[in-house]
């Protein structure tokens, strides 16, 4: 199924959505069973900011996917409770509402099942478990209001679910939309430089639009909880297997165990590209340049001149959108006594 | 000459200050050679929130003296790099501009000179030396442009000085007036309950003012860089002292290596206690009730009622002040490469 998807994906796609370029839209789709509403997008953010969701009071959704940086943490991989190291660098967070599934290797189908997932990750935020997470909430008394004010007329408002709900419906208003892509393709033909024009056509006409496709050039329109997958690296051999160790994780196989999975990635966003480094699953490589250096041989077969290189890194250097201003959450007060023991 | 100072507050200060009930003022002090200016400010809140002037990226000031919270991280003692934790408990920076010198030990004059402190600690921001942060900060572009508007007519103002004053200049925006307290000072006799107006009374009465007086109060004014000192525990023999380990850490001793200075420590703010548990330098106490206690037997000598304890830890709520609401900054962009390594 999976294996088909990739089929789908190399083969099918290319005739069907190469040149045609999407700006991103004002709002992303929203699950019906969690629609937004300003009290539920407050209490998210607040959540979002608040490092007591982890077992040390030292981590926050925000720590590693940082929203006043690029959505992320520009590490390699991320730093979670006690110092530890995960094994993957983190996504970001901006425009992550557009993709069809979440995570590298898509185990997510929504926002919402993502969210849940570092919390209780012993070398992310670490805590034990959802109950203790959720107690550890209860602690701290603004929180009740927000939850009743988010999610009226439920008897029992904080819950796991809830939680992960509001930050979801936080996560969906991270948009960036107005980059100089965006208004090129919206007719303003001064917005993109020559050199980014340029790199525009090289970008398509290689075939990264096979799979970076779509107003989040991270595939075409899926319906939400279904991928958009690719195999990485697809033309396996080259230096840069050994050199940025791009065989050492499995992908997707990790999460499914299934054959077909091995080194299937979900294809993520290049939206706002050139403020995430260091770039991969693994954070192996440096700089853009390089990036589409290896993108350009590993998934295409391609050698690029150091020209097409320039010119497709500064076409994604104009994938930067606007990010929108944002008031700092007030976290609600630990009541007199700690929370973090 | 601490041991005077130690004298002097004890003993002088009681029929001074006590009684004298000041409101927090708008703005506090402003060093000569640091003007606020909104370039300067933006600067240092860009800084302030910049995890990647830690030698892992992952902590920033606001890692530990976090703003959406009081000021500090809830937590005993904070986190700092590769997940080690430090030996006192993270002071709030909500008004810590009013405070005469810096740190609990005092050993820093000014918030400049505090500023640069954790920077370069090993255990909590990890940084070799200022060399290798400036050098690090120069990497990311977008500063430059910020350094030349807060420092105009500075041939280089990349320095580890300049870093520190636009530090410092945001800090002293971070002042939270209004407190209920405040307004009862300032004339509103309602802004206070009957429990909170006898607390006040009993605060004042038992002598909490001999030393948190003045409107931070930790303190009358000093001059910026002279520091208002106290013995903790001053009446040693209690059952506090081994309970709460007070006797473990030697304070201001171990900056100045003065047998005078042993258990000598800077009187704190008062002001939003009630967000900051736990409590004291070593954050060995959990709730404000038992701080009150402590405080009173180790510095007074008095065993107080269930009723004082209640009704002071009412007034000390009346201490929460207003926190201005704050718009998060944009972290100039990592140049498309990775900047730590």
């Amino acid at each position: 199924m999976k294996f088909l998807q990739f089929i789908f994906c190399c083969v099918i796609s290319l005739p069907v959505y190469a040149g045609q370029w999407e700006a991103l839209p004002e709002t992303p789709p929203i699950p019906v069973d969690n629609p937004q509403t300003a009290a539920k997008i407050k209490l998210g953010k607040t959540l979002f900011f608040d490092p007591r969701l982890s077992s040390t009071g030292t981590i926050s959704c925000n720590s590693c996917h940082n929203v006043m940086l690029g959505g992320e943490d520009n590490r390699p991989v991320s730093v979670g409770v006690e110092g530890q190291k995960g094994g993957r660098s983190a996504p970001t967070v901006w425009n992550s509402a557009f993709l069809s599934v979440q995570f590298w290797d898509g185990r997510a189908p929504t926002l919402e099942a993502q969210a849940k997932g570092p919390v209780t990750n012993p070398i992310e935020m670490g805590m034990k478990d959802w109950d203790v997470t959720m107690a550890q909430l209860k602690l701290i008394p603004g929180y009740a209001a927000m939850f009743d004010a988010a999610f009226l007329c439920e008897q029992n408002p904080m819950t796991a679910d809830n939680t992960a709900k509001a930050i979801a419906a936080y996560e969906r208003t991270l948009i960036t939309p107005n980059s100089p892509y965006d208004r090129y393709v919206k007719g303003d033909k001064t917005a993109l430089s020559k050199q980014q024009v340029s790199g525009m056509k090289t970008f398509a006409e290689i075939g990264c639009t096979a799979c970076h496709i779509g107003a989040n050039f991270s595939g075409p329109p899926m319906p939400m909880g279904i991928g958009w997958f690719l195999k990485f690296p697809s033309f396996v051999g080259s230096e840069y297997d050994e050199k940025y160790r791009l065989m050492a994780d499995l992908g997707r196989y990790e999460a499914t165990k299934k054959e077909a999975d091995k080194h299937v990635w979900r294809v993520p966003t290049l939206r706002n590209i050139s403020l995430t480094a260091p770039y991969f699953h693994n954070g192996a490589v440096k700089t853009l340049a390089e990036a589409v250096r290896v993108m350009a041989k590993t998934q295409l077969n391609k050698n690029l001149s150091n020209t097409e290189v320039q010119d497709i890194v500064a076409f994604l250097k104009g994938l930067t959108g606007e990010f929108p201003e944002q008031t700092m959450p007030r976290l609600p007060a630990s009541p007199g006594t700690s929370v973090i023991f």
